[in-house]
């Protein structure tokens, strides 16, 4: 008889009900009592466990009542349905099966244990419930992601992560090397000879596929990216981590306006996605981790996005009769207080347009003011930024202009800059930090509890 | 009116005939004559191209004839059937509108490059056929990936790539660092001072992910990872690249036969996922690239994979009537004449399992005879190599003489080991190289034309 998945067992309850069933899985609790015992079971496929229930007729009995939490066990039973309220089934065992022991002192006990603890035993915290929550969360999302760009035609392209390129800032960016370094080749200048390393020169594990998904826009018309990012930031906060993933389409063909279409239809389309496939998990996030994401969620599908500039955005703030830690200003970025008061102010999710040239990228298109470039950022009530895009510099003549004035070195990126030479258009794109996502969909606050293993100034344990 | 894309257009050919559309892409091809013209027109949507037809009924007859391979164009016009053979419909512009000039040395001309020019136009070469075609199968059979798993309830794991754990030999991995190499911290011990490292100890990015997604399949059973992967070889063949992506599934309760399962279940998946996705990339592909390639694939699907241990195969090898390169041994591991032919000896692919121990990795679960590991090697002809895998030790003494053994300190990967201790179970997991994968879907022999941006020795341009 083949085992089957507690996953299995859920979606298709009626079909097993009354049938006999093999199962492997862990033992999140047990509850002994002198002539039967409940065991709270878990074989990770579904976030619900299920009741097992023995007694003293089974003659491994005694064996069974010293299995303790944590405990890998091979259950045979029948699928019965259960009296207790809650739960529409447990599992009336046959045998239980020890597979792999558990000591007493095993850190992950049914109890509730602080996030802070749970960093620490990053390798075990996946066997809470909060956890099992997260990262089911998590692959769901990504699922959604890549289903809706597919199902749109969009092609998926790996972007290099490691690069030569210093368009973004090297200061910015981790060096990759292999050479030793209490041991470095010096060249004539008394310099370290970067040409002795494996590609010859310097490289960098990047911070965007950015310019290289525009290559590939140009191709493909509508690509996206989806994969690990790096920032060197030596920033201790709760938002911000060293390695994260990040999701960048690009589309040909596409203005400011077709950039926002894409993005509200994207970020409901997986909104959707996840409120369908993980029920139980928003229900138990919704309970303990924010209150109100369920609504929060399911609010943000039936709103419509307003779409507001740079410019009216602060006179809002201006008008606003609350006193400032920061003082608006139009040529400057908004600070957190402020995406916290418009967000409020339209109650939903707002696009923020045409922002100040001077404190945004090289490559972004400058409007006919020239003072403003076509950019945007997504601000979502409770998370602040989600996206941030813009439509791309198409014109050769400004786009070199901006990098010079960006301190970019346009030799470094003359195949950038030649997308513009060979039949150019009119093209947009946008980044969205996925841990920002999963902390939006799941009420997180931070970072590190919605990344598998994270990687933060001094800690990269694991 | 709302512009379309090609795609769009080849999927309801019929719903457009007779219709007027707007279409925006990029002339791959120009033939003119004095009347009229016919331009070869693609939006990178669909492998597909479509003819426009213009003639100088149109106002701008004259500005349409001095339009190059490489502009980016926006037409109007209505579908219609086409009189030309091996097309069913094209498009009667009734207007055509230059939006992105291309010069007349545009590098990628309607005719045949060499892949080796390609390579060098690496930001271009996604404009051709070839390319369209590769990357398109890329993009499909990724997702086909993702399906197959999702829809076996895996859960996709994104483990760290930045880490500090060495215990696949870090002279194999780049070092990462925010230090300035010129200006190095240098310790009491005339070392380099790592400790005032970002992360505050020597770091790298890793070459798998399977030590972290182990931790996962204890908690979530079933598990997947997708993502990239670096080697510091510094080998220069067709098949080694720096910089690559990995699947490196890993299952609990899962033994050597049921790993073998799934890879097969799952290889056949994709194979049939990208043959129904791809139908003309895949017919692009037989036809320039690899002759025979469509009847490999769907003998594939038809095939049942050997199952064979290294012993029998190093019998079947001694008593081939072949003069070898290298002698066949049961201590040693297998060459590429060997691979070859095994997969041709039985006629498809095939399934190496208990390899001896000496050669294989200190993970891997040591059989009874204390000689040989459950691993397994997946051959297939054709391609050689195509997945790796093992089931793991889940004895934690065993494992802990094997690190021992073969020098990998197990205080470094202690929460690694201590998965034994706490509810451990028989688990096996596979790693597939999915450029090795790609190779054998488009019949392509180097791994840089399977690859956007590839990484080799010396070689990290764009």
């Amino acid at each position: 008889m083949k085992s089957i998945y507690l996953s299995e067992l859920y979606q298709k309850e009626k079909d097993y009900l009354g049938k006999k069933i093999i199962i492997n899985g862990w033992i999140r609790n047990h509850r002994k009592q002198k002539e039967f015992g409940f065991i709270d079971f878990s074989d990770g496929t579904a976030f619900k466990h299920v009741q097992i229930v023995y007694d003293n007729q089974l003659k491994e009995f005694d064996e069974i009542q010293k299995m303790r939490v944590g405990c890998s066990i091979k259950v045979t039973g029948k699928v019965v349905e259960s009296p207790k309220a809650g739960q529409k089934f447990e599992i009336q065992a046959t045998s239980i099966k020890l597979l792999g022991d558990c000591p007493e002192d095993y850190p992950i006990q049914p109890k509730k244990h602080s996030r802070e603890f749970l960093r620490e035993q990053a390798y075990l915290r996946p066997r809470t419930n909060l956890f099992q929550a997260v990262f089911r969360i998590r692959s769901v999302a990504a699922m959604a992601i890549h289903e809706y760009f597919q199902s749109n035609n969009y092609l998926y392209v790996h972007t290099p992560l490691i690069t030569t390129a210093d368009c973004e800032g090297s200061d910015q960016m981790f060096k990759v090397t292999t050479l030793d370094l209490n041991n470095l080749p010096i060249g004539e200048d008394k310099k370290v000879d970067m040409s002795k390393d494996l590609f010859g020169s310097t490289s960098y594990i990047t911070g965007s596929g950015q310019l290289h998904g525009e290559t590939f826009a140009l191709a493909f018309n509508r690509i996206y990216t989806f994969g690990p990012t790096f920032r060197t930031e030596n920033s201790n906060t709760k938002t911000h981590a060293n390695e994260f993933w990040m999701i960048e389409p690009e589309m040909a063909f596409c203005d400011l306006e077709g950039l926002m279409d894409t993005e509200e239809e994207m970020l409901k389309y997986v909104v959707k996605y996840v409120l369908k496939k993980c029920p139980d998990e928003i229900e138990f996030c919704d309970k303990f981790v924010e209150n109100g994401l369920k609504e929060k969620l399911e609010k943000l599908l039936k709103s419509k996005f307003t779409r507001i500039t740079h410019k009216e955005v602060i006179d809002i703030l201006k008008k606003a009769k609350v006193k400032w830690e920061f003082e608006p200003s139009y040529e400057d970025d908004i600070a957190k207080e402020h995406e916290k008061y418009i967000t409020e102010h339209f109650n939903g999710p707002v696009f923020i347009t045409d922002w100040p040239k001077d404190i945004k990228a090289w490559y972004m298109k400058v409007n006919d003011d020239n003072k403003t470039v076509a950019a945007v950022d997504l601000e979502v009530p409770g998370a602040g930024e989600l996206m941030g895009g813009s439509q791309r510099e198409d014109d050769y003549d400004i786009l070199l202009k901006r990098a010079k004035e960006l301190g970019v070195d346009p030799d470094s990126v003359d195949w950038y800059m030649n997308l513009r030479k060979f039949g150019g258009c009119v093209h947009s794109g946008f980044g969205m930090g996925f841990e920002r996502l999963i902390m939006y969909l799941t009420g997180i606050e931070n970072i590190r509890d919605v990344i598998p293993y994270s990687r933060t100034p001094g800690n990269c344990l694991y």
